[in-house]
């Protein structure tokens, strides 16, 4: 029996907090035992990929500590309950099933009196079959050309996931003849971003993938219409350029203005949906669903790895719980996503929205105020750019910020140059390895502005190269992760009415019904 | 005679910290004395831009507490010994002359033995010059074509600050018949970066513009080498195809490698760089040198604002007192940078490195620590993208994060389309109108899920468009608010000594001189 409890009514909770600065890292890596623990401190993942922990805060002590509270706050048996299909968003009384989109962890899942995985699986081939109809040239513009280009018009989960996943992959399709369409994303409803977007791009060879659950998020409405005048402007029938993922009982399900529809459905969350068709489709046109499959094959592995109760063997898990252990106990106020691969440069804003809007609350699941923090504040950019940038604040600076390492072994492209008896690669992957021990020990200096504590903590997941298996592995272990923050934090994790405000009161702006300061506002800005 | 003391032994530190939640922002901003608060809580900046500060919660009595907090810890004074050329750098041993790349504000400033300001303009006058001749075909490639690109090589404040400038005003320049070249950025030591760049251009057209002040950055080297390479393999000549940008004693300055070179100096650092050649070659070369100079001109309006002792009349020095407050005072650990503007995309990511870089310290300026906390974690993404991301934590997380937007009454391009009533730049305004109403006020639920507390606080910049003028306007703004933090903190904001451990253990790593744990992570990472 699951029973939800809030993190401070935790046995093992308190426990855990009697631990607080309980490992020194420079002592627990210095000499040869700082070798042994690198090698000890590290859990499998799919694709090739190894989390590493060594220079994260936590001993033996503090491990079993962590396993104590992954078991009283029954952290497999939730993810069990999830993945079997109960009501988890409890919010909005929605099943969560972003990991139903690429593999079949328990019993079959039915809702609406629909086989939910047969569901995912036949709008993925939908999608599939339509791109290769696409590639093929059968299904082209109306002069009988192939379209050359994909444009994703999104926002938020249909625009951030989509597009972090595009660039990771775009090198490396490229170099392995998989880059069939250039992709492109409008997603701000600034007129300049889809107005730079067209201008980019020749319409005639463009097909626009529409991304919208609900059929009514108007930023995309709009960017859609923005589109459609341009495609028209340019004498060509909008409806022989557009697809639009939506749910089935959206406005835009049935409509003629599309090529065609895939369908998601409202038990995953946007900012879950980049295995669903809201990835699906525009990564299938651009680099083939081959590539597809085997970045969902990836992250169906990894799913497999977080259903298992040990922690020392659940990565995903582990990294959730030391998170909890560096924002609780500790106190830390935000995490750095630094990856050491310019391929992941926007795989740190996606991470943003998915940790942020997943884990930002205040109430519990049942809508009752929490009295502990819960979800950092996510930020980063690829190193060794953030070097040269905002890591003297995270080396010297007042907070300690725990770090999040990626890096590979091997370029995506393998185009290399050696300067100074070392290839770029090898430079690239010395300065993470550099920087892992600066911000863990540190280094004493008579001038004390010179002086470097240490103590600051970080993990590292390493792999051989950035593959659509290893990025999809990537992507599910921080879902995971989140998701398993989010139990241990008695939080909805899947919700996000901390949205809603803002959109109310934009369109009493819009439809001028407002007066006092937010008129005052309003003028200010010419509406 | 300035004083340089830690702010808690300011004595006017301790009167604020007395007004800890003073402000009830909901209070504050009801009814039509809330709309008169907007009207009198703001600020005129250069280039028709203004300061609000209506939704930060300050009131008569923390803005004269601020004003005696500026008063005793001399901002005016300071700063005016700044741009008089005293050693403000003290780390460095260095004068602090980035303003003086834009305007004299004081005496003449005499260094080596040159006059500064002459000096930089003489710079400025060559690298405008240089880009003339390209525009006019005088300068070309062997085959006497036109150069059509232009990447910047560089890294951190080499790449960041002149990045989000260029993209800041690629649409406005296009739109207004200033775009002469395309530019592109290679940073990353990542090979896949500059392999990306170079596939996406046409290399025999395309003029390289190599950014190093030291002429020793190991990741700008690596990357001209893999230029060079990428040129030679074309059967070109690099040094028909390179500039640099560097200091007079670097390696790089006399070098006939290069087809020019343009002067910066040890006076300016690197975030503070844009309005130096490292920001004039690029952008001269991309938007013609008049459109830089219309940068420099607001640039230098906005150093004159800042010029003020009254708090109430100067914006920078406002902004930075009010950040003092809310990071020392209410306790706040990060703030997010909001613009809405999808050509700002890359401002946030600038001012990331500016703030962070400057005041991410523990020591003051005379290397002593520090007993409170300075720089916090900045961060953000364009508006309304964020708000479908990591909105949702900043309206209900469980930490205060203050937030700090921008928005422009028109569009850069002027493409619109009327949607439900309104366009989208209206549209685009209305959000952030809603948004710092939404954050400030909240609103109460009986539903505690969608319950908003509000007394979040957020200042908004406001103008007409991002032009040339503006954007220098609003860069000099946050510079100078750095710039008075770093004052109140008694930091020196100039020096990076953070950045340099790191370094050292990297070429540890690459010679192979490493042992116990960091040659353990060096193995796994197959150096």
């Amino acid at each position: 029996m699951i029973s939800w409890k809030n993190l401070d009514t935790v046995a093992a909770f308190e426990k855990l907090s009697a631990l607080k600065n309980h490992v020194d890292l420079k002592q627990a890596l210095a000499g040869e035992n700082g070798a042994q623990r690198v090698k000890d401190y590290s859990v499998p993942m799919a694709a090739g990929l190894t989390y590493h922990y060594a220079a994260k805060q936590v001993d033996g002590e503090v491990l079993d500590a962590l396993q104590a509270l992954a078991d009283e706050t029954q952290l497999k048996a939730k993810y069990e309950a999830l993945y079997n299909g109960e009501v988890i968003n409890t919010g909005e009384k929605r099943l969560v099933l972003h990991q139903l989109t690429r593999g079949q962890l328990g019993q079959k899942v039915v809702a609406d009196g629909v086989d939910k995985r047969a569901f995912y699986e036949a709008e993925q081939k939908k999608a599939a079959e339509f791109a290769n109809k696409v590639h093929a040239g059968e299904i082209t513009n109306a002069a009988g050309e192939k379209f050359t280009t994909v444009v994703q018009i999104g926002i938020g989960g249909s625009d951030l996931g989509p597009r972090a996943m595009y660039l990771a992959l775009e090198n490396w399709a490229k170099k392995n003849g998989a880059c069939f369409m250039e992709a492109k994303f409008i997603s701000n409803v600034d007129p300049d971003d889809a107005a730079s977007v067209l201008k980019s791009i020749d319409v005639s060879r463009s097909l626009f993938v529409l991304v919208s659950k609900s059929g009514t998020t108007l930023e995309t409405l709009t960017n859609e219409s923005f589109v459609k005048d341009a495609l028209r402007q340019a004498g060509l029938d909008p409806a022989r350029h557009m697809v639009a993922v939506t749910s089935e009982t959206s406005p835009l399900a049935k409509s003629s203005d599309y090529l065609a529809a895939f369908f998601m459905d409202d038990y995953i969350g946007g900012r879950y949906s980049s295995t669903s068709c809201v990835g699906g489709a525009v990564l299938s046109l651009a680099f083939g669903p081959d590539v597809f499959a085997r970045f969902l094959q990836g992250a169906a592995e990894e799913d497999k790895l977080a259903d298992n109760a040990d922690v020392r063997q659940n990565p995903a898990m582990l990294d959730a719980l030391i998170g909890v252990y560096e924002r609780n106990v500790q106190g830390y106020p935000a995490t750095a996503v630094l990856p050491y691969s310019q391929a992941l440069s926007r795989f740190p804003a996606h991470l943003q929205q998915l940790d942020m809007e997943s884990n930002g609350k205040s109430v519990n699941r049942f809508g009752e105020p929490v009295a502990y923090v819960t979800g950092p504040v996510i930020f980063g950019e690829p190193g060794t750019n953030g070097q040269h940038s905002f890591y003297q604040l995270l080396h010297q600076g007042t907070d300690i910020i725990p770090l999040q390492f990626v890096g590979f072994r091997s370029s995506q492209v393998g185009m290399d140059v050696d300067i100074q008896g070392s290839t770029s690669q090898q430079k690239l992957c010395a300065n993470v390895a550099a920087q892992i021990m600066a911000f863990a020990c540190g280094k004493k200096d008579e001038n004390p502005n010179k002086n470097f504590d240490g103590g600051r903590p970080s993990s590292i997941i390493i792999g051989d190269q950035l593959t659509p298996e290893a990025l999809g592995a990537l992507l599910a272990h921080f879902e995971n992760k989140v998701m398993f923050q989010g139990f241990v934090w008695n939080l909805n994790s899947f919700d996000q009415e901390g949205v809603q405000l803002g959109k109310v009161l934009a369109k009493r702006v819009l439809a001028h019904e407002t007066d006092g300061a937010l008129k005052a506002f309003s003028d200010l800005l010419g509406i």
